[in-house]
């Protein structure tokens, strides 16, 4: 890296962690609350979610998948229900244990003794449970099946070591319960929610994943079989973004969702969930963000186009804001992957260089800057947040706005040619132990070290093998991927047999 | 009444209360849980919700609110802050005392004794403090005012005698909270909201209201000024649908929103909140449903035309079937009010009638049945939902999807004129204390009656005078009305002086 001063410091390669913070807040995307891992998302961070869940909401309804809504608390009793899924998330919870407050005897205010809940109720971590209840009231017959369903909400795990968007005590998500008559069913829907998400990733996000099955050590707690998206950040992690669970008939037993079958027999519904959450929006800012600061994959971005008037004399302020606000309007008459192109006018009465560097901090695709000489010339300084900061081209006014369109899509796919092309450089075949210990130890140890990351290796399934590798390196198997063409050989850590190579890497 | 048969029992007529739990459960509209007070909204009922949402989302915008999420939890210490508003909310909350859960000693599971908060936390009843908090913040120099703010969420407020969607511990809604830089501009923002709660009630849930303000003893805790819109239901009381509110700077004083202002000095700023829930769809079932079931305003019905196929032969079930999906292609092709128009074909081997009737009880606008002898003629047996349900009309169907905008409009515009004529109805002046009783007393003690509606009367605005209407009468003065002209008089139960009527009714 060149000491070109950046707007983000420290910079990616100096220390990723505290780049990605600055990031976060350099591009007001987020902030802690007072409450303890639960963060704030301002308006810039919940437009790009908003999006997220706009361009998703859609893909799950076309998939035949219909909205509603269930309670925020869980009675405990149905936690304990299903025994591997209490184990994995029982012991983070929050937990209601009071309806009212009153006054404390020294002041403020306490829970009252008197209103102590019966049953403590727990705030959903997720809703299997829940749900479960009511699907299990839903279906009588196999003619009541599939039931299709998605909640948009907020769920809470308590969380230790909380990070904006990536880990936090309080997110939102959305969440896919269905319930079918026949496990091929449920499998089915568990892979086509699934190629779902990859199609969004790659689409919307602009990130190519991995997608692929869980080790058993990985899986959802309670799910026969866990699938995922995987993506490669920056500094060559891992991070899961999405997951589609095959549950089985666990959860139908647990919460009694049978069902009179063809055959005039009382039978366990198979049902599946699938999720993906804000944690997403971190996955944009690992996958897209650079040393200036944030880059919204355009088909994402609150705003598109930000012009940006120059008015540096007061006599010819107003033909310049008038010419800012018509071309807006122009813009804004044409459409860009199926929404009107998004633009503002940023007639804010500040520097002009403050304001640039906060649209650039922000990632918005386009800026268009309009002073009194490009009126003369009757063009326009245009700056592209996937190119370098100081270059700009000058398009002719005249024609611009219906180009823009194809110029954000230009954006998005240069977006992800740069994630597929660090993901492909950092992508490795490993053969043997030795070299997978080394591919994943930092060379230098006195400060932190971007190094490793993914790693195709055989492995022959092993639970110890994989205790070990996360207790030495903090490694797991990501993925056993769907992408990567079959290949036999042979486990690199025991020898054994393995029908194909699968992902390794550290992970958030 | 007549006898005739009705979908509903108990009719209006009979039981209001029980009518209307009818009508949610055979609607499919939401359920209750086993949490108590909290529902599940089933896909109908949130479908409903989501176009509410996606309504308003653009009214927000369109007067320049950006959305934004703030944490479900509040700090006991944050809700203690503004003493007015502490006394109006603490007493009914959700308190998080534990983070963690632990096998209990018996079995089962309990809240962790080690993981207990030193801090309780509230589940949100409103956020208000927590948005202050941030707001606190964000707010520097009046450059960085107004600050305007919408969040979507779910709120929880302890109630003891729960209603689908009327009162629920656990809501969905909007809370729009914003911060100014002097009186006026908040003031402004307060009547600004309220207008568009206004067109939204007129336009979209087709229902009349009144707006105005509400007297001090109904005011929202901590506010200065509550604004509100009260419609008429079916049995005559009144339920508020939105509230602004004009906070003044008591929020900004105990949340420290203060701000360098024009002159230098430091200020704090002048703040609002507005907000709309999920009672909106109880307010759509008491104000429009019938004795057959639910009846859906076209602008917010989730589906806006249903086909169902009449299939008697299994020799012409396939044409009648391609006929149908071919008739919901065209009329998916037809925009109703911005968006494309919504049909279904109801494709299920259920009985017609069985069909034709849940659709009915769902409240779908339009129902167009085509069975063989539908083909022959080129026709389709069309209904109307505000219409009565045998009735029905024949038209061809060659011209039909182009014609249903119009007819979706027309039926929009009849539920409006069925509401408001109920409303003028039973709206009435009342110039003595005697006539007052009388029009808020049953003629018949012994079984509940639909009595009373709108008492417009002079009120000189004695506290004394509404808790001894509340008490004997369950009356309270609903709003100090903007749409109802000023006209000077004296107080029917105190001769004190008034400028003009309010509006008294029994409200839910």
């Amino acid at each position: 890296m060149s000491d070109q001063k950046t707007a983000i410091h420290p910079r990616r390669d100096q220390d990723y962690p505290a780049w990605y913070q600055e990031v976060v807040r350099e591009a007001d995307l987020a902030e802690s609350s007072d409450v303890r891992g639960c963060m704030v998302i301002k308006p810039w961070g919940y437009g790009i979610w908003e999006n997220i869940q706009r361009v998703l909401n859609g893909m799950f309804k076309a998939t035949g998948h219909k909205n509603a809504y269930f309670p925020l608390f869980i009675p405990l009793s149905y936690l304990a229900k299903e025994a591997e899924h209490v184990e994995g998330f029982a012991k983070e919870c929050a937990v209601v244990t009071h309806h009212r407050l009153e006054a404390a005897p020294g002041g403020g205010l306490r829970p009252a003794p008197s209103a102590q809940l019966s049953e403590p109720l727990v705030v959903r971590p997720t809703s299997e449970t829940i749900i479960g209840a009511s699907f299990a009231k839903w279906v009588k017959s196999y003619r009541d099946l599939p039931i299709l369903i998605n909640q948009w909400a907020n769920v809470v795990r308590w969380e230790m070591r909380p990070r904006l968007f990536l880990r936090t005590a309080e997110f939102l998500w959305q969440e896919g319960h269905t319930a079918h008559e026949t496990e091929a069913q449920a499998r089915e829907e568990t892979e086509k929610m699934l190629q779902v998400y990859t199609d969004f990733a790659r689409d919307y996000l602009a990130v190519p994943v991995f997608s692929g099955e869980k080790t058993e050590s990985e899986r959802f707690p309670g799910a026969v079989q866990t699938l995922c998206i995987e993506a490669m950040v920056q500094d060559r992690k891992a991070i899961q973004a999405g997951t589609s669970h095959f549950l089985g008939q666990n959860f139908s037993k647990s919460s009694g969702i049978s069902f009179l079958s063809r055959d005039n027999k009382q039978e366990l519904a198979w049902t599946t969930s699938w999720g993906v959450s804000t944690r997403l929006v971190g996955t944009l800012i690992m996958v897209h963000a650079d040393d200036d600061g944030m880059v919204v994959p355009p088909r994402l971005a609150p705003t598109h186009v930000v012009i940006l008037p120059v008015t540096p004399k007061p006599e010819t302020r107003e033909a310049v804001l008038k010419a800012a606000r018509e071309l807006a309007d122009q813009i804004r008459q044409h459409m860009f992957h199926r929404v009107p192109v998004e633009v503002e006018v940023d007639e804010r009465d500040l520097p002009g260089g403050a304001k640039s560097w906060e649209w650039i901090k922000k990632g918005v695709p386009i800026r268009l800057e309009l002073g009194p000489r490009d009126l003369e010339k009757g063009s326009v300084a245009l700056s592209r947040r996937d190119r370098p900061t100081r270059e700009k081209t000058f398009p002719s006014v005249a024609g611009l706005a219906e180009s823009l369109p194809a110029l954000l899509q230009e954006i998005q796919d240069q977006l992800y040619k740069n994630a597929l092309a660090l993901r492909e450089q950092h992508t490795v075949k490993i053969d043997s132990e030795a070299e997978f210990y080394a591919f994943f130890t930092p060379k230098n140890s006195n400060k932190p070290e971007i190094h490793g990351g993914f790693a195709l290796a055989h492995f022959g399934g092993s639970r110890d093998v994989e205790e070990k590798l996360k207790s030495d390196l903090k490694v797991t198997v990501r993925c056993i991927p769907r992408d990567v063409a079959p290949e036999a050989g042979t486990c690199i850590f025991t020898g054994q047999s393995s029908p194909q190579r699968v992902v390794f890497a550290k992970a958030y």
